[in-house]
């Protein structure tokens, strides 16, 4: 007998999941395309050299690779992107540009298991490439803001920034040098505080003028509404104003769409990866601020530069499916708790009429009724026990000569002498 | 630089492929739910040995394995079948059974790549497990007329056969001693044809005789009706009395059903695989038989007795996704030819509305109106060009005084002074 052991940091998903996962995902597709965004897929498993590119990151040590029979350097992709700037280099010539794309699909990590981390998980990535406008930025944000409406979750902020203007300042202020360190610090703010980031700049800059001016800045939004955080920043680095406006502008936009209530302005926020070059952002649910950012992304200067001469700028976010996930349920949104597989349940409670079980089964699911037929005669207790244990709202007896009767199963209340008709009626009601 | 290229076997899937692929696994999974079946999920990733079982066939050479950073022998999944053993021996316990489940995922095997047959691709696979019943097996192969009645495919046949009265047969002539080759060599007939069969099976067995009796049975569905071939099965095997009224019985829940024409009974239908034990099928395309059979399946005796002592009989199936999405391209199938991945394009003739453009856009969207928005003001040329490429139906112009123009684009019909609610009641009328 072989262990039926999982690996760790891997899981199988139960159906009760899959049901909410399928739904989110089908919710989140269904935005995208309202948008014009296309699907695409990349391979599992590449040459681990075009994955790694330069290397030399955290993702050398957590990346799955290995070779494979014909002595090729494989590996599995630990992220979206990277796949996507080698698809947009192979496809370039044949798409037309801009491109708007979207792609869920698992990667895989190597990491160190904890609590909401696994080494196999799923991601959720859109961009729009091979333009450089700030329109393009605008419908990334306002596709987040639609995805999370779409999903029912009303209480969300997406907090923008701009990170040329943080380098304005780092320039002026003379630390540019330092950027990747100071981005890195900054970008902890929120899980270690205001003072570590403030110790951490000291002992990284030594000298307590240049940290001010830092701090100033990473909050000047405080008790500031959106458009004076803007005129704060435009005193304290005159030479972003550029970047400033483009921040100032793309308010605007929302604020034309109605939806400004969901955005503000944050400039600690920074994304710590190289290759964002322009506005950038993070989406916080409000009741769990705690959880972290369900949906970052922002502007970069080039997407496939590693594995092509053509220069593709673009814009992009990721939404992180399990965090997300955990969220809802964390929120008892109403997606956890109301789906059922199946809206009725045909009781087997006499062998002979087993050809008339399948009827009705067959109709029902013609008119789109998703029905559970119980293929075994059995006492009426453990085919209660099968309902429930499937979360099916409705059970169908049936009666003498061609009747039915139908009954909620956790009111026990019945309707009874129904015909087929009725029954369709009344499910399709409910 | 590095070069963009793609591991051998391995492909990208782009928006086109995806929309058809999206599509058709759409239409199988709401077939599959309103049948009360469910979706699971498991890893990619398993140990070696739980995939490999007691290994010794073909898969040991075809899997991709290799040493995790942790020394782990790990692997990736060759098919869909032994991870839903594994999944069941793991979950039992807190599983209702019968279990139905579905489960559409990648698949990877290390083959030699051939036209249409690629080292990742998809399979969707369908089980009711914990159940010995011939009402099972009803179930499932109504599932898979449904679902290729959902599909749009028309011209089907479903073919049936069962592995009891084969062995019974290859018993009663005392042969069973080679019933593993004799099966593998019948499997063959639709590749090889009937002559090379019978040089086949009279090299293996040195018998004329025992082979015309094992010719004559693989053949008394010719110019016969499934229930006349029912009644040659019964003077030649009287010994499969059981299995035969098996076939019979399932034959006449589909004809209770009104679906009976697209069944048939077919002697030749074996299913190399060890595991099945009952009835089997595979289902061919009319107009396409040479693809082979599209979806193939039956009942077996025990799933998961390689990790667990719980006896788990069950019938299941499993549709070939990429040869079914061949097929239905081959065939021009309505999918293939009409999808749009956007309902309408904005155009852009002035960078001073783009607020509006935005707005129009964000308007329609909630309509559920899929929109794509150009970005950028360009000549018409190149917008024409990039909404043709995209397989856009209609174009929208914005004109003085808040009016649109609505362009069909392939006919060049123009729809004048529309207010934003025609737009909407005319697009969404199409």
């Amino acid at each position: 007998m072989i262990q039926p052991k999982v690996l760790k940091g891997f899981r199988d998903s139960l159906p009760r999941q899959e049901i909410i996962k399928k739904e989110v995902i089908a919710t989140l597709e269904k935005t995208f395309s309202t948008y014009g965004f296309v699907l695409i897929d990349t391979p599992a498993l590449e040459y681990t050299e075009v994955l790694l590119g330069k290397g030399g990151g955290e993702t050398d040590k957590q990346i799955f690779h290995f070779l494979d029979n014909g002595g090729r350097d494989v590996a599995l992709r630990f992220d979206l992107t990277v796949p996507f700037a080698r698809f947009m280099a192979t496809h370039t010539h044949h798409l037309q540009l801009p491109f708007k794309r979207f792609h869920v699909a698992k990667v895989w990590r190597g990491e160190n298991p904890q609590k909401g981390r696994y080494r196999e998980f799923f991601q959720c990535d859109f961009d729009i490439v091979g333009i450089d406008s700030l329109q393009a930025d605008v419908e990334i944000v306002t596709m987040i803001h639609s995805a999370l409406v779409a999903l029912d979750v009303e209480k969300f902020t997406i907090l923008l920034s701009h990170r040329g203007i943080l380098n304005e300042l780092l320039a002026s202020l003379g630390v540019e040098n330092h950027s990747t360190e100071i981005l890195r610090i900054i970008d902890k703010i929120s899980k270690i505080g205001a003072d570590a980031v403030q110790e951490q700049l000291i002992t990284l800059l030594q000298d307590q003028k240049t940290t001010d001016t830092i701090l100033k800045y990473i909050h000047s939004h405080k008790d500031n509404t959106p458009f004076e955080t803007l005129e704060e920043m435009r005193v304290l680095i005159p030479s972003a104003e550029t970047h400033i406006n483009h921040l100032q502008q793309l308010l605007t936009y929302v604020e034309h769409l109605g939806i400004e209530d969901r955005f503000t302005i944050d400039p600690s926020i920074t994304r710590g990866l190289d290759y964002y070059t322009g506005i950038v952002y993070e989406t916080l649910l409000d009741d769990l601020p705690d959880i972290g950012s369900i949906c970052s992304g922002g502007r970069y200067n080039d997407l496939a530069s590693l594995y092509t001469k053509q220069h593709l700028p673009g814009v992009g976010a990721s939404i992180g499916l399990d965090r997300l996930l955990t969220a809802l349920e964390e929120l008892d949104h109403p997606l956890v708790s109301e789906l059922s597989a199946s809206d009725v349940i045909i009781f087997n409670q006499d062998e002979e009429l087993s050809i008339h079980y399948h009827k009705t089964a067959h109709l029902l699911r013609k008119e789109g009724i998703s029905t559970l037929l119980l293929l075994e005669t059995k006492k009426m207790g453990p085919q209660f026990k099968y309902a429930q244990a499937h979360h099916i709202p409705y059970g169908l007896y049936h009666t003498e000569q061609g009747q039915f009767t139908l009954r909620h199963l956790e009111s026990r209340t019945d309707y009874p002498h129904l015909k087929l008709e009725d029954v369709v009626e009344h499910l399709k009601r409910m």
